[in-house]
């Protein structure tokens, strides 16, 4: 399997003192094709590692499962060089494969062409797992101290400074249930949401999912296809981003840093 | 056309002080389907606003366009309730139009399955712009100096503390030629190339691409493709962006804050 970080030789120039040449370890980047049923669906660059995770996560995301039974088992492509980088999943008996077009699928439909409203839409539609009812209750104490045991959690961050963060916590005990990193947000998501699936949590009622970035609509997306009520970021999130947690009943919360918040939608759960 | 910002009614949390209703201003994300003569190619989620640079840059990224007489023109799809959020593109006379598995290829070939170096190999193959030998030489101090210009100029980042900005700097004199914003990193990068494209500035020699965020394998690309010989990032870059860079001859240069910075690759044109 790939490496999750690589060292390189790299020269630190700091102004008026002179330059030097030192070694630093970066954050690993290599693509990851996604295939069903040995059919190409998709293809990511993202950090290698809990692969198995992403592509059950990313399956989960798009509506193709949403139950454990759904996905049966997953496979390396281990011939040829190619390093580890495709992963071919088998879905359960009588899951139907997914549509070619489903990324296009997400943001358009018949009614409204191309619009933020459709892509709202196309979610609400797909979701199997309602987020509206979940009654569970969050303390702003409590949310407030995720960030920091966020960051204390990202290990390969430390050594690289070049990771995004995802984690998902009991929202009533505070356990940080699984946190994942990648070099890109989706990614760190779709990990953490296949480790749910294959953990038979999902949908992942009572839980918060918090990322290290910001929120946008495809992160909104991921939480709700996921039954997850709660998603808290520490930076802004996006305008449809902010439509998609109110039309879906979640709670969406943005500049989660230090002592104070920032609430988008969803108010009612915090206590 | 769409809105660049949104505003919304928020509740601001402080531990230990009483909930703020009020109203906040957000970054707006709609999806943007990009055509070429009639025919859907991709969508992105992107702030709205620069579409037609967006497409443009987003063609010459993927090596369909690389001079100005490539591209003809760019129109809205206005038809219907879809807000101008569809652009269609017309190539230039004898421009072959885009391989529909475009998105695919970059990261294949079949010498190496699926691989970092498939993908670095198949942007050097597509590249029009070689940047290897270009000459320009940088200072370290008029560098230092990028961050806090390309901040100073982000103007819809200070509403909403939710937009990533690209700026395309002349190498030698410094000065700010372009500056975008957009949810998506490679979105603002984009409109920064499809700017230089539609101004008859591709290749663009002896420039500097410099990004608010982290240098991933699909900015280096970026630059790649569109002759950009420098790609600064405030943060850090990823294992296949520095051998990218270091493969292609551009030189890559990251954590790029206050008096100091690190070069990954090409510190050679470091004067």
């Amino acid at each position: 399997m790939g490496r999750v970080t690589a060292r390189r030789q790299v020269r630190r120039v700091v102004l008026g003192e002179p330059t030097v040449t030192t070694v630093d370890t970066l954050a690993a980047e290599e693509p990851l094709e996604i295939r069903v049923g040995g059919t190409p669906l998709a293809i990511t660059m993202r950090t290698p590692g809990h692969d198995f995770e992403l592509a059950a996560g990313f399956l989960a995301s798009e509506g193709v499962v949403s139950e454990p039974g759904h996905y049966a088992s997953a496979t390396y492509c281990t011939s040829g060089p190619q390093r580890y980088n495709i992963v071919d999943v088998s879905l359960g008996e009588g899951v139907p494969p997914p549509d070619p077009s489903l990324a296009r699928a997400f943001y358009t439909t018949s009614s409204c062409g191309l619009c933020g409203k459709a892509s709202i839409d196309a979610v609400r539609t797909r979701s199997r797992h309602p987020v509206a009812d979940d009654p569970v209750t969050l303390e702003a104490a409590l949310l407030a101290t995720f960030p920091d045991r966020l960051r204390e959690g990202q290990e390969v961050f430390d050594k690289t400074g070049g990771l995004h963060a995802a984690g998902l916590f009991d929202a009533v005990t505070g356990e940080l249930l699984v946190l994942r990193e990648d070099v890109g947000r989706h990614n760190a998501v779709d990990k953490v949401v296949g480790w749910a699936l294959m953990n038979d949590r999902l949908p992942a009622r009572g839980t918060v999912l918090m990322v290290s970035g910001r929120a946008s609509f495809e992160l909104v997306q991921k939480a709700v296809m996921a039954g997850i009520p709660v998603l808290a970021a520490v930076s802004a999130p996006s305008s449809l981003a902010a439509e998609l947690a109110e039309e879906s009943g979640l709670t969406l919360i943005g500049f989660l840093r230090g002592s104070s918040m920032v609430v988008y939608a969803g108010h009612q759960r915090l206590s």
